[in-house]
C-alpha cells in the first residue's frame, strides 16, 4: 500500500469518527495499493481501520503476486465473501461503505450485523484523491504531454474532412502508438452542427469547407487520464466563427486566471460564464466549466457555478467553456487541464489556442 | 412497458410478500420497458408495485420520447433524486432493492426511511428473465444464426495463422457487417498453449502448423447475445489432439442430451463432467459447463455441479465443456447455446462440430 495516501485517509477517518471503512471500487484500491484488481461482479474489499488492522478480501480467481503491504484473505465462489469479510470488522462500531458497492453486498452485511451504523465513506477517499501528490502530478504531466502530440498528429486527418468515426479510430491508434492503455473517454470528433449538439453520437459525417471541428480527446498513460479540446476550422473561417472562437478563448483564459488557492471552484466557472454572458452568449454555454481528473477522466469535484468548495494546492481539473449555436452550425470549445500551485496553476497542455484554419484537403 | 413481463414479476413479488421494488439496472429496465436508458453514475429507478402504482425516476439529461407506459418524474443534478423517489414508495412497507444499485443510493434511502425493510429484489427479476418468451427466443435464434456465419467467415483467417489480436479485430468487423451492435464479450481467439491457459490475454501470437485454435465468439444483435466456441486444427491433427477433441465433443453431446425440463442444472454439468472424468481428464476440465444467456452474455443461473435448480421450459444457456492440457499445448472447447423445450432442447447453433483440419496457409 502507498503509506502516505493511507495516512491521509486515516487522518480524515479519525476526524469523522469513522473507525473502519470498506473500499471496493477498483479505482480507489489502485490509488491506495498501486495494484489493479478487476474482479467484475465478485466481492473485493479493502478494509482500512484507524487502529491499523487493515485487511483485504479477494476472490481466489484473482490471486495476487508479491507483497501488497496488507494481509489478504481469499474466498471462493461457493463461500460467502461478505460473511468472511465481517470477521475483520468491529461489528459494534460504525463502518464506512464504498459509494459504488453493489447493494446486495451491503444488504448482506447489514443482515449479518457487520457494523453499528453504515455510512457512505467515499467522500473521504474522493477528497484525498482530489489532491494529487508529486508522483501523480508527474503522471498527469506525462499523460497530457502525449495528448499534445496526439492533437498535433490528429489535426492533419481532420483537415482531410475524414468521417468522424474514422477520426475516432485514428485517435485510438495514436494513443496506442504513444504507449497509452487506451482512451480516457470516447473521443469527440465533431464537424459543424454536430459540434454544437450535446447529444451527437459519432457517425459517418465528413468535414466540409468552412466547418468548425471540435476535437475533444484524452488517453490513459500509466493509469492517468488526459483530456483536452481544441476547435479548428476547415479551409476558411467566417467573421461569426472567429467572433465566437475569440470569446471562448478569452473565457477560458479567465478560467485559468481564476484557478488559484483560496478561490472557490465556482469562481472558475463564473470567470468563464460571466464573460460569455456579458458577450451575449450565456444561454449557449450549456454545461459546467469543468471536472476534476486523475486516474479517472471524471473525478469527484466539479467546476460548476454551485460548487462552493475552496480550491486547494494539488487539485487537478479541466477548464472547458464552450458556445454552441446549433442553428448556425457552430460549436466551439477549448479545454486544458490545470494543477493548482501555491500561487495559481500549472497548465498541463502546451498545444496552441490560437485560432487554427487548416488548408482544407477534403 | 412489456405487460406480460411485468405481470410475471408482480406474481413473484406477491408470492414473496414484496409490495414494491426498485429496479435500477439498465439491463433489467430494458427487459421490462423495451428501452435502453444508460444514465452512467446518475440515479435511475423503475419502481414496480403490486398495487399497480408503478413509477419511474430519471435524470433530466435523459429525456424519454414516446410513451413508456409508466409515469415518469424527472430530477436534475442539483436535486436529491433518492428523496424524490421516496414519494413513490410506501415507506411503512418492505422494499426490494436492485442487487447492483450503488450503495450510496441505498444508504440515502435508508437514511430517509424509504421502507420498513430493505431486501435484495433482483432474484425475482433474474428468475423471470431466465425464462425466455417467444419474442426473446426468436431474437436469440437470429443472434446465433449470425454467429454461425461469423464463425464460418472467421475460420479462413485463423487458417492463415494471423496474430490473435488481428483475428480479434476481424471478429468485431464481421459482427458489424451483420448489423450487430458489438461483441457480447471480448472474443477469445487462442492458439496452442494459449488455448489451454485460462488467464491468457489476446496478444500477437501467430498460428503454427499443428496448432489447435479455440474460437470463442459472440455478438449482440437487437440487444440479444450469442456465444459459441469451436476448436479447429491448423494443417494437421495429432492422434492425441483427435482423442481430446472427440472426448469433448461427446461430453458436449451428453450435456445437450441432459438439457431437458425436470432435470437439474447440475445434471447437465455432470453429464459432461462425468464423461470427461471417466476418460481420465476430469482435472483438466477446469470450469463450470455453462451459463444462462439472453440480453447479457452471462445471466443469472449457471450450469455447474452445485446448481440444484430444476430446468424449466424457456431457459437458455450455454453448454461448453473443455479439456486444457497446458504442458502439451492443447486446449479444446466446444460450445452451443440451447433453449429448453417441452421434451428436450433446441440447439441454436448449426455450425458443424465435426473435427475440422484447415489447410494451413501460415
Amino acid at each position: 500500500m502507498k503509506s502516505e495516501r493511507v495516512e491521509r485517509i486515516l487522518v480524515k477517518m479519525k476526524e469523522q469518527d469513522m473507525p473502519q471503512m470498506i473500499i471496493s471500487d477498483p479505482v480507489a484500491i489502485f490509488y491506495i495499493t498501486g495494484r489493479w484488481i478487476i474482479p467484475g461482479e465478485r466481492l473485493l474489499a479493502l478494509i482500512l481501520r484507524t487502529d491499523g488492522k487493515h485487511h483485504m478480501v479477494i476472490n481466489k480467481l484473482f490471486p495476487q503476486q508479491g507483497d501488497l503491504g496488507v494481509d489478504i484473505t481469499y474466498y471462493d465462489d461457493i463461500e460467502d465473501g461478505v460473511e468472511i469479510m465481517t470477521q475483520f470488522l468491529d461489528t459494534d462500531k460504525p463502518v464506512g461503505i464504498d459509494k459504488v458497492w453493489p447493494a446486495h453486498f451491503l444488504l448482506r452485511l447489514q443482515e449479518l450485523g457487520g457494523g453499528s451504523k453504515f455510512v457512505n465513506g467515499s467522500p473521504i477517499v474522493d477528497k484525498v484523491r482530489q489532491i494529487k501528490d508529486e508522483e501523480e502530478k508527474e503522471l498527469m504531466r506525462i499523460s497530457s504531454r502525449i495528448n499534445d502530440k496526439v492533437m498535433e498528429e490528429l489535426i492533419p486527418f481532420a483537415a482531410k474532412g475524414l468521417p468522424e468515426n474514422e477520426l475516432n479510430r485514428i485517435v485510438r491508434e495514436l494513443y496506442a502508438k504513444y504507449g497509452c492503455e487506451g482512451v480516457s473517454f470516447d473521443p469527440i470528433t465533431a464537424y459543424a452542427a454536430n459540434a454544437a449538439d450535446p447529444h451527437h453520437v459519432t457517425d459517418g459525417t465528413v468535414g466540409k469547407r468552412g466547418d468548425c471541428v471540435i476535437l475533444d480527446i484524452g488517453g490513459i498513460k500509466d493509469s492517468y487520464a488526459s483530456d483536452m479540446t481544441r476547435t479548428i476550422f476547415l479551409g476558411e473561417v467566417s467573421d461569426r466563427q472567429r467572433e465566437i472562437y475569440e470569446i471562448v478563448k478569452e473565457a477560458q483564459r479567465r478560467g485559468i486566471e481564476a484557478s488559484k488557492p483560496g478561490n472557490k471552484m465556482k469562481d472558475v466557472d463564473l470567470a468563464c460564464r460571466d464573460y460569455i454572458t456579458e458577450k451575449g452568449f450565456g444561454e449557449y454555454f450549456t454545461h459546467r466549466t469543468g471536472h476534476s481528473i486523475g486516474i479517472e477522466d471524471h473525478e469527484w469535484g466539479d467546476v460548476s457555478s454551485v460548487n462552493e468548495a475552496i480550491i486547494e494546492v494539488g487539485q487537478c481539473f479541466s477548464i472547458e467553456p464552450g458556445i454552441y449555436l446549433y442553428d448556425e452550425g457552430i460549436g466551439v470549445r477549448i479545454e486544458d487541464l490545470v494543477i493548482i500551485t501555491e500561487d495559481g496553476c500549472e497548465v498541463l497542455n502546451d498545444f496552441t489556442k490560437e485560432l487554427i484554419v487548416v488548408p482544407f484537403e477534403g
